[in-house]
């Protein structure tokens, strides 16, 4: 028998992003064992019921010194205060990394938290959707063949960055780089500015007198423009603090966009609209073929 | 045999609209004859090879003079021209409704192109899936559960309303009424600007240099959120300035709403952001079960 890449790993949150990482792991033969830690007994529960994690841990500090990888994938808001937990027991050998959806910010409470030990976490962001949660969500395949974007440290050694990345190639994942900074803005753009807006959509009608009668007539249109509106209130506002500089630098390019476009609206400018929405629908397409 | 609802129903434009809306009278045994004009023979050619319509018409002035019913299914845009011509050559009984997305553009038209003959058109619009379009994408079953919403005038008799709701009942929809009003500003609100937004969005990204980079990160949320900017360009181009006014006050309070969003970004204000959130996914899935 070939020995897993990975003895033992213990995952702190096994919901959709911490269980579906395990069950991948474990259905590649790759990890000998899967220690659970998480804040409700039930889900933990559930998530040794499912398969996903071998044991619930009990002693952070023992589970922790001897893990060859640790993966935190609580929301971001808890993981400062679980870095400072399990700091002082990391062993010399454990690899960490997590599944922020947000970077900057998680490199910053490595560096605030972890100490010397910042060079043995790798940073990372599985792009995997999350309009479920919980463990019951978790699957083996969530990851095969979507995105996780690594955000090294200039700490990591090449070999930490390899086996992580190796971790996750093992559940299926395209892995590639960028700094955090580049992911965040990055993100901002692509994910966070488009939750954003559909969010203020709903909001802005939810605010109307006559909302039943207007949402009476919404169409498949607005039910694929809201579909992110169904996300979870608290990780967005999270994401949308943690991320708020590169945000609010976006949010800003796109008022000034709507700004022209009510230009071109009020001078009744048909070649400006046309020509928006010609290109618009041209990047669009091109994206979706890929 | 019990005769058809409809002798004769003449068609302008048979493309998604028009050509589903023959295909499910035809299907309905609810019309003897379905005569079909358009701009491009090759595409009549082909609305007849479809089953779409009986014969492609010739004179405008004899087809128009005995017809039961007529549709103008073509881009708003082209109707005023196309009432103009109609006109003078419309017979007594004859009814008219068209499958525009804005009513009151075309109430306008309706007053100004046919004169004493205004009270014979009952407006109307099928709330149905425009990402494609032409013959080949018209379907029996296309109106199936659908809304349409007819904008009748102060002058239709109540029986033309009535013969006019038969006839797209007699289609599978759902009909309700609104005044030319109503239906703009509803339509504004829940249709015209969340395409107006999608497609700025995507719009104020190709904008940029790194935009290949940007968009090879872009997932599920970024794809459900711009799928609406694959929708025809001259079309909306037509559909905001036919519908401007309403389009640019739902606009304005739009950018409003996202100024509020920036000012609680800009202070960290994390309870104001989760409660915009938290409010819009209540009301979004208030609407999603319904």
């Amino acid at each position: 028998m070939i020995a897993p890449h990975f003895k033992k790993i213990v995952i702190f949150g096994v919901g959709l992003i911490g269980g579906s990482f395990a069950l991948a792991l474990r259905k590649a033969n790759a990890v000998g064992e899967v220690v659970g830690f998480g804040r409700s007994l039930e889900t933990l529960q559930q998530a040794q019921q499912l398969g996903i994690i071998h044991r619930i841990g009990q002693d952070i500090a023992a589970e922790v010194s001897d893990a060859d990888l640790i993966l935190l994938a609580t929301p971001v808001g808890q993981m400062a205060e679980l870095m400072a937990r399990i700091a002082p027991h990391i062993g010399n050998h454990t690899l960490i990394t997590d599944g922020g959806s947000t970077k900057g910010d998680v490199v910053r409470e490595v560096y605030a938290q972890l100490g010397n030990k910042a060079a043995q976490f790798v940073p990372a962001h599985p792009i995997a959707g999350a309009e479920q949660s919980g463990a019951a969500a978790a699957r083996a395949d969530l990851y095969v063949g979507k995105k996780v974007v690594l955000t090294p440290l200039p700490d990591n050694s090449a070999e930490s960055v390899a086996r992580v990345r190796k971790a996750w190639e093992l559940c299926g994942a395209v892995v590639s780089e960028l700094t955090p900074t580049q992911h965040d803005e990055i993100f901002a753009a692509v994910s966070h500015l488009p939750h954003l807006l559909s969010f203020a959509l709903v909001h802005d009608l939810a605010q109307r007198d006559n909302r039943d009668q207007l949402l009476s007539f919404a169409a498949s249109g607005f039910r694929d423009f809201t579909r992110i509106a169904a996300s979870s209130p608290e990780m967005w506002r999270d994401i949308c603090l943690a991320n708020r500089d590169a945000l609010q630098k976006e949010l800003q390019l796109y008022i000034a966009e709507l700004n022209q476009i009510s230009t071109a609206l009020a001078t009744s400018d048909a070649n400006q609209l046309e020509k928006i929405f010609h290109r618009a629908r041209e990047v669009r397409a091109a994206w979706a073929e890929k």
